[in-house]
C-alpha cells in the first residue's frame, strides 16, 4: 500500500514583476511589464499551466527607501497595486491562488475585510491575505505620521486587526442569503451578526456588507520573522513566507514556528511554511551559472558595492573592483552574511565587482542548476522539514518562469511531490487547509 | 456644412446590480448576481456592445440603513466592492469606462491615489473616481467614530483630499520612466516630484509609487447635491451624477453647476452632467407600462407603504390598500414629491398598494415607453440643457439592459446623438474631456 509522499507547495513571488534589480535588462525581458497588464496576464496563465498554488504580490506603501543612485536603476520602484491587479488576474485565470499584501498599520479593518472578501467572491475562493505590519518606515510619512509605529506596538495592533477582519468575515452565516423569489425574502436576518467590536485599537460595529467569503476566510499569510512576527504567525497564519538562506536555518525556523503552533493547540499541517527561493534553471549547471552571472552584469557597480560592504560589515569600495576579495576582518554585525559572501567568492572565483553585482542583484536563498539539481534541493528541504514548499522568485521574466514551468515542474511531478492537476476549486483546498468555521453560526 | 449635434453620454448605474428593490424577483433575473462574477462580466460586455461610456458603481461603507423588515427583502444589502470588481471587469472589456466610488471621509488619499492609478494602468486609461463624502451615517461606526463627520466639514476635507490625490498622481512626469536597457537607467530622478503636502487635514509626503495614470488623472466624478456638493463639483468634477426628477429641475441644476464652473474660469464642456434615469423599454407603451407595473408587484407592501408615507408627508398606512388615494393635505416638508405621487396616482389610476409598491421600488426620474419615446425624452433633456446624458438605471437584469442596448441605443444612433463606435482609447477621450497637465512637469 503506497501513501502519497508529502506534497510541495509553490507560490510565485511576483512583486513587482521580479526581485532581481537587473532583471528588466536581461535579453528577452519586458522592461515595461510593471504597467503592462497583458504581460502580467501571460505570467499568471503560465503559473497556472505550471500548477502553482498562488501568485503572490508583496506591497509597499512608499517608494522603496534606497538612495536615488540605486533607486533610479531599479524596476521595483513602481508597479501595479496588488488589490487592483489580483482581481484583474482572477478574471483571466481559473485555479491560481491570488495572495495580496495588506497592511494592518496603514489600512482600516473594514476596508481590508471587504476587499479580500470581494476578491474571494470574484475569484471563486482563490484569495489570500498576506498580513504585514509594513516594513518600509517611509510609509508612515504618506499616512499622516511623522515616524513609523513602534515594532511591537505594530504587532499588537495587527493581532486585534486580525480579530476584527475575521469577525467581519463571519458577519453572515454561509446560508444567510436565501434569495427566495417566491416569498421575496433575500436573506434571513437571524443569520446576520453585528460584530460590535470595541477593543484597545479598533472600534468597528459591522456587519460587513459582503457575504461570507467562498473560503469562509481567505487564506491568512504572514511574513514576519521577529519574535512578535513568529508568534502572530503561529497564532493566525496558514502560510508563512520567509527568508531563510540555508537548509539549517530553514529547519530551525520551521521547528520554531511549528512548535509554537503546537503549544497553541493548532495542528502542524494547518500552516505551510514557504521560504523564498531564487531559482535559475539551465540544461547544464554551466548554463545555469552562466545565466546567473550574465544577470548580475546588469546590476550597476555603485549599487552593488554598497550592498556588498553592508553584507561584509566592512567598506570594500576602496579595493580594485577587478581583483579578488582580500582577507576581511570579522565583524559581529553580520557574521552569517559575511560567511556566505566569502564562500561565494571562493567557490565561484568572483572578483569584487562580480561579488558586488551578485549581492546587489539578489542575495537570499538561491537554487542554480539543472532541473534535477533544483528538484533535489527542493526535495531535501521538504523531506528534511526545512519547509513545506517555496515562494519561487524568477530571475527574469518571462524566460525564467517558462524555464521553471517547462523543466522543473515536470521533474517535481515525476517524483510525485507536486500535483499534476489542481486538487480543488479553492486556494484553501489546493493547499490542503481546512475551511474555518463561522464563530457566530456553527454549521 | 453639417456640424455634429451634441452627443449624449451614457453611464450605467450598476450598484449593486440594479437599484429597484424588486428587480431580483423579476422573471429571468439572476437573484445571485450580486456575487456571481460571470453575470457581472456579461452585463459589462453588453454595455460595451451598446457603446456605453462607463459602468458606474456606487459604494456604501455599511449595510444600508433601512429597517430590517425592508432590508431583508433587498438585494442591495450586499455585493462586490467596487475597487476589486472593476479591475476584474477591465480584464474582460476593452473600451468601457470603469467608475468606482471612493470615500474622502473614510479612506486615505495615498490609498485612493494608488488604487485608481493602478486601475487606470490595468484598464489602459478607463478609470473614473466618484468622489463622495459618504452618505450613510452608519459608515462612521465601522471606522472608529461614534458619529458621522459633520456635513460641511466632510466637504472641506474632501477638497483637500482631492488636492492630495491629484498631486500624488502628478508625482511622475509622463516621460519619467526611461527604461533604458543599455545604460541601466530605469527612470529619470529629475522627473519624480516629492509632494510634501502638509495641510489642515492631511499630511502626505509622497511620491506615489505608481507611474502617472494613463489618462493623466482618472476622470473625476461627483454626486453631491447640496451647496457644498455643487461647489466642489464645479471646482473639480468632470462628470456629475445627480438625481433630478423633472426636466425643469434638471435645467435649473444644470444652469447652476455650469454657471459655477464659468465663474471659476472652467469651460462648461469640461464637465458632463448625467442625471440618473430609470428606463423601462417596451415595443408599445402598454408593454412598457406593464413591465413597470409587474416589477412593482415584487416590492413588499410593508416596505412600500413607509416610503409612500414619507413621500406624501402623511401617514397613509391606515387606508384601504386596494382603494384609491384619498385627498391628502399639503405638507411643507415634501411638496414636490407629494405632487409627483398624486400625479402618478391619477395618471396611471393606481391603488394605494400599487403606489406604495412603485415608490418603494424606485421613485426618481423614469422613462417608460417605446424606444422612440425614450429617445425623444433623452433628446429633449440634451437639447434643452437639462443634461449632457444620463446615468441609466435598468429596471431588472439582464432583460432591461438587453432591451436598452438592442432597442434604445440604435434609435439614439439613428438620430446622430450617440456614438456608433468608441471615439478614443480612454474614458476621457470618449467623454470628450481634456487630459490634465502635470502641475509639476509642463510638457
Ligand atoms: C517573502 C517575504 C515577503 C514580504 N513581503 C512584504 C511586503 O509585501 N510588505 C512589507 O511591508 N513587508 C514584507 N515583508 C517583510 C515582513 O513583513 C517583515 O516586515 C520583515 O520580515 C521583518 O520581520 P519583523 O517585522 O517580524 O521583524 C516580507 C518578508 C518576506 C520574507
Ligand atoms: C447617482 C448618484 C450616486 C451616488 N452614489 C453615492 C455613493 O456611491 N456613495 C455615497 O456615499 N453617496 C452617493 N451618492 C450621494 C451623494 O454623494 C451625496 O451624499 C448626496 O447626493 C447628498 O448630497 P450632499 O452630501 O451634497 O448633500 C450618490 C448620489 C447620486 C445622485
Amino acid at each position: 500500500m503506497s501513501t502519497q509522499p508529502r506534497q510541495l507547495r509553490l507560490g510565485a513571488f511576483m512583486r513587482p514583476v521580479t526581485i532581481h534589480t537587473g532583471a528588466w535588462r536581461y535579453p528577452g525581458a519586458y522592461p515595461d511589464a510593471n504597467f503592462n497588464f497583458a504581460h502580467m496576464k501571460r505570467f499568471a496563465q503560465t503559473l497556472e499551466r505550471g500548477r502553482f498554488d498562488a501568485f503572490f504580490m508583496a506591497d509597499h506603501l512608499a517608494v522603496l527607501n534606497m538612495p536615488v543612485a540605486s533607486l533610479k536603476r531599479s524596476h521595483t520602484v513602481t508597479s501595479f497595486e496588488p488589490m487592483t491587479l489580483l482581481p484583474a488576474l482572477a478574471a483571466v485565470t481559473e485555479h491560481l491562488g491570488l495572495i495580496a499584501t495588506a497592511s494592518t498599520t496603514f489600512d482600516a479593518p473594514y476596508h481590508v475585510a471587504r476587499r479580500f472578501a470581494s476578491l474571494d467572491h470574484i475569484s471563486g475562493g482563490r484569495a489570500g491575505w498576506n498580513l504585514v505590519t509594513t516594513s518600509n518606515p517611509d510609509a508612515a510619512l504618506n499616512f499622516g505620521l511623522e515616524e513609523h509605529v513602534e515594532h511591537d506596538e505594530r504587532y499588537r495592533r495587527a493581532r486585534e486587526f486580525f480579530d476584527v477582519v475575521t469577525g467581519l468575515w463571519d458577519s453572515w452565516a454561509d446560508d444567510a442569503l436565501i434569495r427566495d423569489v417566491e416569498s421575496g425574502i433575500f436573506f434571513d436576518p437571524d443569520k446576520l451578526h453585528v460584530l460590535d467590536h470595541k477593543g484597545k485599537y479598533y472600534s468597528v460595529r459591522g456587519p460587513l456588507n459582503i457575504a461570507r467569503p467562498v473560503q469562509g476566510w481567505p487564506v491568512i499569510v504572514q511574513a514576519g520573522s521577529s519574535e512578535a512576527g513568529r508568534q502572530i504567525a503561529a497564532e493566525t497564519a496558514e502560510a508563512v513566507f520567509t527568508a531563510q538562506t540555508t537548509l539549517e536555518q530553514g529547519q530551525s525556523f520551521y521547528a520554531d514556528v511549528k512548535g509554537r503552533m503546537e503549544k497553541l493547540g493548532r495542528p502542524r499541517d494547518h500552516m505551510k511554511i514557504l521560504p523564498a527561493a531564487f531559482v535559475v534553471v539551465g540544461d547544464t549547471l554551466d548554463e545555469a551559472l552562466e545565466k546567473r552571472a550574465r544577470l548580475d552584469t546588469f546590476v550597476h557597480y555603485d549599487s552593488g558595492i554598497a550592498s556588498l560592504s553592508i553584507a561584509l560589515g566592512h567598506d570594500v569600495s576602496g579595493f580594485d573592483p577587478d581583483g579578488p576579495l582580500p582577507e576581511i576582518p570579522e565583524s559581529n554585525a553580520s557574521r552569517t552574511s559575511r560567511q556566505r559572501v566569502i564562500e561565494w567568492a571562493e567557490r565561484d572565483k568572483l572578483t569584487i565587482r562580480q561579488l558586488a553585482q551578485r549581492i546587489g542583484g539578489y542575495s537570499g536563498l538561491e537554487m542554480v542548476g539543472t532541473p534535477t539539481m533544483i528538484a533535489d534541493q527542493m526535495e531535501a528541504w521538504l523531506v528534511g522539514e526545512g519547509s513545506d514548499g517555496f515562494n519561487v522568485m524568477f530571475p527574469y521574466l518571462p524566460g525564467g518562469l517558462d524555464d521553471f514551468v517547462d523543466k522543473v515542474v515536470p521533474e517535481l511531478q515525476r517524483r510525485g511531490i507536486f500535483r499534476r492537476e489542481y486538487e480543488g476549486a479553492t486556494l484553501r483546498e489546493n493547499l490542503g487547509l481546512p475551511r474555518p468555521e463561522n464563530r457566530f453560526f456553527r454549521a
